[in-house]
């Protein structure tokens, strides 16, 4: 791809700024290595396969996946340990078998019921075919798992113990409630825990399975507020490759730190209303609002100088399908930012952000050096 | 294609009822037809070819687009007669001379400024080629567009009479805080000062522009709720094609109109929090909440039985991006529900929750006939 400058650009459109990228990914596996821990990123956030392999120091490593489709785009680039983060279904593992054989990798997959292992044991038996599992633990966000003394986690073991073709691994557990605040101390105790449960999950399992258990855990805020990691095997986060406003807000980051921002063009001056109109709307920036429980100035996003990323002070009030409106007390920002003028807007939530744009404008020293694609869909 | 049932789905993706569409597309145009108006088809909600068909009664013929990615996709399939409803800034005009060249159509702007009035007449004069523009005007929205009042209608019309290339035809406006409003009386209101607006401002037009001007209004609330459309060219409206719960919430529509819905696996059973865990989350549903306003218990979706299309009485309360929760009081639920299980989901807001997908699976007789590709992006 030929160099170019943001003018060039067809907007709206995301920016991603290399130098943010690997100083975060870099910060990243420095933690993971203080904490004598394996990062297995989780590629939900970028779903680019250039954007993984920064976050892996240029290789192929292992990596955490949200979807099936996520799973076969990494696997047709090469990688060969993924995890598939969210709870099978027996309909599923068809496609599964599919995957492993034609790209000779292995996708673990999580469970967290009695009847899903005992369907993926029939499925191996009937199809001989081999997974590897891990059994999920909710360590307090209330959304899959089991709970650590739940008797389900060694009746589940069992089942998987008695077929020599699924190999029980070990557990994974997500705090993903902490998200829910801006509290250190409280993000520690929910990092504590995390670590706790899943460490004692483990000792519920059957005594004939692997007596070298996987402990699978991660957040990105537990992952950087953990006191220590002591017997954790890998921790999954996704998010600290971008960073967003919703981490910001919480104070897991800084605005600084935000790594994608969407380009967008003034298509309007509403003197009548003194709003800037720009054609980023819902389906370019989305319609997460979720650093305005910490920060509601946020609004859906705020604007930056197009050039030097720079926080103007204004942010995005109102958005509709392509025209996002940004609120002005002074007239003045109608000569500062004249139609056809660039902004940036840092996202509320990257994951989500991105979910709408099928590729990133790589920027680095303020010209956009490269293109990389986006899977989305499942 | 071959025909399928539901079940050999992979989930989530987007299920369409093709008789609900075909019916909500035919009393839309028949409404019209009553008024005596053209329907242009806004088709930002479906961006798919095959449900523009549909919307003109199996013909190609004048659409409006959000986007020109949009205008591409169906210029590239013989649409000739393309409106594109977001202001123009003159950096896109180069790729609007290139696609009206290419596919031999007609792609019709809109500007709200004399900056931009400008640039086109420069643009057309520079490059001899031709464009269609419309005024916008705003009629209350408070998003793009002039008053009716404003003196700057006269100054751009004067710019575009002064250059043979840059035919004015008429005004637009869009009253799209007919969404705003549950109460009949005021969408009435609204949709008459839709239409008083639209006739006034081309009064402002200079005497050199076209005598026969286009006066192009819409959306679906007031295409709908208009007493009369005398003298109105065209109505532009899209969401009523697959209706969704932010109009059902306002009384637009029926909740047993919405031809569009999510269908989803259920991937697990948290008896501890009482939810049942489904395969559809923020991506495949948007973070659109915008039916809450008038009926709350929408959350992030309504839950309906996969087959029959009925609602359960159960909604969607959390999402995040690959896992969307129910929660229910009844544990009866869990039998009803199992592990495996298929759901629909009606939409908050269709024109979002179908962003998140590639494509449509076409449902006829409890059967998928068919798969429609949809474009997204820019």
């Amino acid at each position: 791809m030929k160099i170019s400058n943001l003018e060039e650009l067809n907007t709206p459109c995301l920016i991603l700024d290399k130098t943010l990228l690997e100083k975060n990914c870099s910060l990243a596996r420095k933690k993971c290595a203080e904490l004598k821990t394996i990062l297995r990123p989780h590629v939900k956030t970028p779903k680019s396969i250039e954007v993984a392999k920064i976050a892996l120091d240029n290789q192929v490593g292992p990596i955490t996946v949200s979807t099936l489709d996520e799973a076969e785009y990494f696997a047709s680039a090469g990688f060969k340990d993924i995890l598939y983060a969210v709870c099978i279904i027996p309909k599923k593992l068809a496609r599964l078998e599919f995957l492993q054989k034609k790209y000779d990798c292995v996708i673990r997959i999580v469970v967290d019921s009695i009847l899903v292992a005992e369907a993926t044991v029939d499925y191996s038996n009937s199809h001989s075919t081999k997974f590897e599992i891990l059994i999920e633990i909710d360590c307090g966000e209330g959304r899959s798992g089991l709970y650590v003394e739940d008797k389900k986690i060694l009746e589940i073991s069992k089942i998987f113990s008695e077929c020599n073709k699924t190999n029980l691994m070990g557990v994974l557990t997500h705090a993903g409630h902490s998200y829910s605040t801006d509290n250190k101390t409280e993000i520690l105790s929910i990092a504590n825990k995390e670590r706790e449960d899943a460490l004692a999950a483990v000792k519920h399992f059957s005594t004939f399975n692997n007596n070298n258990p996987i402990i699978s855990i991660g957040s990105s805020p537990t992952m950087l507020f953990a006191s220590h990691l002591n017997n954790i095997s890998e921790v999954r986060a996704g998010i600290y490759m971008f960073w967003d406003l919703a981490q910001a807000s919480r104070g897991i980051c800084k605005i600084e730190d935000i790594a994608v921002t969407v380009l967008a063009s003034v298509i309007g001056h509403n003197y009548q209303k003194k709003k800037i109109i720009i054609d980023a709307g819902a389906l370019a920036l989305s319609k997460d609002i979720s650093a305005n429980r910490f920060m509601p100035e946020v609004g859906y996003g705020f604007v930056c100088d197009s050039n030097s990323g720079k926080y103007l002070g204004l942010n995005i009030s109102e958005i509709h399908q392509e025209h996002g409106a940004i609120d002005i007390s002074n007239p003045d920002w109608f000569d500062n930012l004249p139609i056809g003028s660039l902004v940036r807007v840092l996202p509320n939530h990257s994951c989500l952000t991105c979910a709408g744009h099928s590729s990133y404008n790589i920027l680095e020293n303020n010209m956009i050096i490269d293109n990389w694609k986006r899977t989305n869909g499942w």
